[in-house]
């Protein structure tokens, strides 16, 4: 005899979640069971609202609930920097670092043939096509130091140069509490090149 | 500028999980971005339909979303055994194993004063008022080897003795694969007084 179908279902249905195989999820449904209904409710309204009202920024590309994100929206930024971005968990990530207050463009994904990602399965030809006019002064290529990082800022600087725009990319280094002998060569080498002259 | 509010929330709403931090739950909730409209339903519509249904059996407490469980209600089991266990974890875990055919009785916990739990909390008048009679021959206690399990097994011994059934425990022993030598002391003194005459 086996668990209840109620929780046989529920079990099958939380393993869609990455990383949880059929021991997370029962760990979780048995917790729920001490949960009040009300919670349970909310967990699965939230569930719902979430998939319903969340879309792209038809500007910027980022995660919303509305037509276009509060970042593009918002008046007080400063509309002459564009910062590009691989997803939206970057926006939010360099939000809370507060150093920036200009507009931000999401890729939603890196070119990666390897994965059948082209550059044209990326949200590039709206930045091209609509947003870069002579009011931006400065994009900033803020993507991941990876190969496909590296594809796409070459990519991206290519398509920018046709135009008259500053670019520029975030600085490759050791990280704040690395430790050079540990760091991969390549890395070492690109702090090399970047190096910034102090005195 | 922070991400979405129905990201934010279902972000919070999922942290009830056990072991789920802000860094899972957002992981969670970007594979859910991915996920087609139809399985954020099903997943949604499971919570509710889990949360709504699932109960305790009125008979063995095991988890059932009837009002008797399909062990207490199938007629082919051997109704004159009775297996004690502290939770529908266990039953559905000594059901993989297809060694036993009788009935169950889920304590829904151990008795440990530290936590405030008292034998009263526990699922155990209804077995000792309802479901010894004469045709019971035997119960078996299978709880885990904490002190929880020990105290509790000894107060159930106790309870039972007024009754003429036999009351019998599972051995304790050197789990299949387990080293002796990183085994705790208690045991392997249990193991020794549970040893077997094999010839």
């Amino acid at each position: 005899m086996a668990a209840p179908k109620s929780f046989i279902n529920l079990v099958q249905q939380l393993s869609i979640l990455p990383g949880v195989g059929e021991k997370t999820a029962e760990r979780y449904a048995y917790s729920l069971l001490e949960r009040e209904y009300e919670e349970i409710e909310e967990l699965s309204k939230a569930l719902l609202e979430f998939k319903k009202n969340i879309k792209n920024c038809s500007i910027c590309g980022c995660l919303t609930d509305n037509e276009t994100c509060d970042i593009c929206e918002d008046k007080s930024r400063d509309t002459s920097t564009i910062c590009i971005v691989e997803d939206s968990k970057n926006v939010f990530f360099i939000e809370k670092t507060k150093k920036y207050n200009g507009l931000y463009h999401v890729l939603n994904g890196l070119i990666s043939p390897m994965d059948g990602k082209n550059p044209e399965d990326l949200n590039i030809s709206n930045l091209v096509n609509n947003r870069i006019s002579d009011d931006i002064k400065e994009i900033i290529i803020a993507l991941n130091p990876s190969i496909e990082g590296e594809v796409t800022s070459l990519y991206l600087q290519k398509v920018l140069e046709k135009h008259n725009v500053k670019v520029s990319r975030l600085s490759y280094g050791i990280p704040m509490g690395g430790d050079i002998e540990y760091l991969d060569p390549i890395m070492v080498s690109k702090a090399w090149d970047d190096r910034k002259v102090i005195s």
